[in-house]
């Protein structure tokens, strides 16, 4: 079961790159939400592409029709459905090449699992838009959330290699996260900006393409939520990141560097301040046995680059089942790791609001 | 729900570290399954403790008694439950520092969920040693999957911060996997092994402790299992690893690397071997699109330094909510990571049985 | 969670009587299914209105538009979302009895849940009309089924208490279950066609309604389905039949009157027919054990009268709290169960295919 | 997945009636709740067998061991795992019929589900006797509810044809039902209880059963509980009933009868009464839409004649594949209605504390 995911917020993702419709449908928000539309159409902006010479030439516009569980501007608490039209499809593009699976994709993968009958145009099912209903989604859990003063945000951690400074794991706060959505290519440390752009054009003019790791934080999250073991809050937040498509690795807190830690430095300790718990590190992310403990919660997602390259690959024609070289023409970005900011925010924010 | 997970295979664990019994219920295995018993308690061997100086000196024997869903041998098909009595208590230890929660643990975060109605003795359903019962249902899916020629195998990747080598993520094949199984300390590079011991017993020495990183491989593994989306391998597996006490960080293929790398560098391009589609390289580590691809199914775990250490740390009481000093004085392992691979294989043989 | 259901085949309905749309996201159909579009409209059209004096003169089309995992005239095995879009409706009808909560109908029990913020127009959420997508998404299932040589079929048990015979439940067969799914009115007997007919226009006469009994039968239906306890298959089907608008009681086999017999009466005693293992009588319908035994799978499932009468019904004003007079003046069938029918066999084909 | 039912409580039931233990764990229950062990002895004596002439004389003792989520007297909120040790085994009974399948039982069912691998002793896994551990987390779902006033009670509405009174659906109230548990043959009229008795001696005197029908009410349930379509109330509670071995019928307020009604006389007409909403008669039983309306919720569930009759039967060697002739030795209830009432009522229980 790929599209159906959650218990208290059940997500039921559907649609193809080059199909007629992609959606969501929402169950479990609770009746009575005034949805803020400018609020919902700037998280999709933020993903959608055509802004700039950074992403793809691409004009979606992402434009999202709210089918049911809506009524006088608010919530009903029914299935919220909402669909995207897709249009400005190339759909020819793909057919010269369909047996030629695209390394990196899920072309080969697919055509595997679905005995070829998957709908490959654009990548179908497994294209990275299908991501856009999930920022749809997203937009509604964080707007809830930041009526309980929750706040999530992210920034650029890292592109080809070109780092940006990282949060600072005790004391990162709202309104540093609330900036950072404003930005359409946020970092801590803007003196890297113009480095990491260049790396990206750089790596567009060689028909190449680049990665980057996505830092993200969670304020003012209230002690208590989450499970020890299947639904521990790493579980059920690294679930989400991990269906994110090009999502490679993910860690919590300091992640792998506190396996090079000893204990004693590794390990939190508490302190009372102003009659809060509170610990004088973080290296744990926020998260104990599987539990929120009320300091930020602090992650990182490692974004493969772009699989789709200009350059020419070995692959191999599927049908033929012979080797082939292939030429990758359409339109794509040269990184994608700006437009996964805030798909990463937007699961965020519905892990969180499904373990509350 | 904290304790159940699955789809075909359906697991519900239990249990608190001192309490009368731990265990676990596995719904869905296939009936007929003839049990090894000596491989079932091979695995438990290889998470138990009291083996050698490197880890606590606690005696726990992990036997497990089958409750149900076995008969004559044989799995039934209808639920098997599976129950390890627990001994060789010293809960009183934890009677008086109770109201202290233990930096790092789930101490107060357990308290926080619970209200303070969570056996807290031993860290209770936090504790490590509900992954007893995950070794055991994990031994029963490594079996299945053996008998239809899946591997799974894993070694130590990095100790305090002291790495071995890498799998070689295209030719990692069975024999090698195999191997590391009877090894309780199994590295590829056997070089490094004094190091490690060394650094543990020195960590041990100063009464702190030391964390690492797991790699594990999964081989003859057919392309087309998993799922784009929600039920990826990679959210799948991702799941059930960080359900493991420690686990902070999941990377697959070369993980975090990737992202440093150009896209003309990080795809792994197909060809024909022998009628075969095979990928040159493999920094996807065998998964694309959420989906095997047929190459060696690759990971890594990143565990934090055991958080029981002996040195004395700032916390606070619980109850008078006033800072405190805590000398932990239990039995503890200094470092937990040769005992957390066999939870990892374990965990990944569910999840892979799962998705099948 | 009210708008999920399933394992192996999931359903996500959505939508509201006089919203945008109404739909349905199928998830788990095999890839490779030549959609037969003529059966799915067939289905469609018996449950749609319109159709002659018995039933209510709305007009909806019911036509659906499939938005993905449909690709060349198959399903590609990704998630299948198919919507309906609404149209010819009088929401005016709703608005000045808005408060005035309609006697049998959900409205007061939905106003309670969702805090007055549901869609109240045409029963919203908790419509009739609601079942559309379960009867496309059934037309699929039972498509399916079909191609496998299950056959399901029902007919009229009873409306206004006026009887039609019963099937036989060791004899019932393929021809004969097929012949009825092409009668509007589907009667074993057909001598009883014009009395119940008559009792229904009297009821419409009458500012009144009926109700009835659904019979239904699935025939080659292999044995070995379904499972002890909390998925037997009578626990799935009915928890879909009672999810059905206006089903009230649901019985299988002989259902409430096996509780009268002796069990030397009630067990169906196994007999050799041709080597195949077969019962004399089937006063079980089917399901021993929760699991099907190769006889035919019978059930009955009652239906209530039309909630929407016409006569004046005491209800209360909902918003101001006080008694008050209802006359309902919209367009409203005076009894449902020919209607009924193709949805009891749509969640039927959705229920047997999720278990096999 | 037969074992694992459930979203915010959920149940894993795991053992056979020859096994070593049959047992349940429940995920979800709140920390803090003081368990009465007595109330829980109570209702498993209510199940238990072995009380008088009526039952059967097997002497099932049903202690349970609770293994896990319970700590100094109260639940901790983490899984909570009960077992009850099988004993007074006569399980060579069997053997020398264990391939004559009992009509009406699961036995054939079950060989065919689990290719002959299941333990077929006393029914293995099919056996009534799993449904004692049903009755253990009944017993304390019901504490829970009885502690926010919710009270379920239960009668034979027959048994053998012998009809008892129907409880008044408007008006039946606290006192009425908790007097009806304290009693092992509960009523409301008791006037019939002699010419049941005598029916079923008559029924074990000819080597014969008798089944029968349970009518269940709960009163004070808040209005609002639970949801149109797939979390019907209806819906949730039919799906735990008819995994009861033995119901073949679930039938809501007036079921089945309610399909003679005309609207007029069916639908239940609001008014206020006290600032409540009411409805002058409950035909509905308590549900519209899915959803509590705050009268009291009335369900009856058909139970047929115990299947083990000690008459000679029809039967088929399953091995052998031929004709053969059966005769029941073994130690059976002539009629289990009266001990079905503390399961109906357990899973009564279960369900609507899952959907509060």
């Amino acid at each position: 079961m790929s599209g159906i995911w959650g218990n208290k917020i059940k997500l039921s993702i559907f649609g193809e790159s080059h199909g007629k419709a992609i959606g969501i449908t929402i169950d479990g928000i609770e009746p009575g939400v005034l949805l803020d539309m400018e609020y919902i159409n700037r998280e999709m902006d933020r993903r959608a592409t055509g802004k700039n010479e950074l992403s793809t030439s691409r004009n979606e516009k992402d434009c999202f029709e709210i089918l049911s569980g809506y009524y006088n501007g608010r919530t009903t608490g029914t299935p919220l459905c909402a669909v995207i039209h897709n249009s400005d499809q190339h759909s020819k593009d793909y057919e010269k090449t369909k047996n030629l699976v695209r390394p990196s994709h899920g072309d080969y993968t697919g055509y595997i699992k679905y005995n070829g009958f998957n709908d490959y145009r654009g990548g179908g099912h497994f294209s990275g838009r299908i991501t856009a209903p999930l920022v749809f989604a997203g937009a509604i859990c964080k707007q809830i959330l930041e009526s309980r003063g929750i706040i999530i945000g992210s920034h650029i951690k890292s592109i080809g290699g070109i780092e940006d400074n990282s949060f600072n794991m005790v004391s990162v706060n709202e309104e540093e996260l609330k900036k950072l959505a404003h930005n359409n290519f946020p970092l801590l440390n803007s003196l890297v900006e113009s480095s990491m752009k260049e790396a990206i054009l750089k790596a567009k003019g060689e028909k190449d393409s680049l990665g980057g790791v996505v830092e993200a934080a969670v304020v003012n999250l209230p002690a208590g939520i989450g499970s020890p073991f299947f639904d521990s809050v790493e579980s059920q937040l690294a679930h989400l990141l991990f269906s994110i498509p090009g999502v490679k690795g993910v860690e919590f807190g300091i992640g792998f560097d506190i396996s090079k830690l000893k204990g004693s430095n590794a390990n939190d300790e508490y302190y009372i301040d102003d009659d809060k718990i509170k610990t004088y590190s973080n290296n744990n992310g926020g998260i104990l046995g599987g539990i929120t403990n009320g300091m930020p919660l602090i992650f990182r997602a490692a974004v493969k680059p772009t699989a789709s390259i200009g350059k020419i690959q070995s692959t191999v024609d599927i049908e033929k089942r012979e080797n082939a070289k292939l030429e990758i023409i359409g339109r794509h970005d040269p990184c994608i790791v700006p437009r996964v900011l805030p798909v990463i925010e937007a699961v965020t924010a519905i892990a969180i609001l499904d373990l509350m």
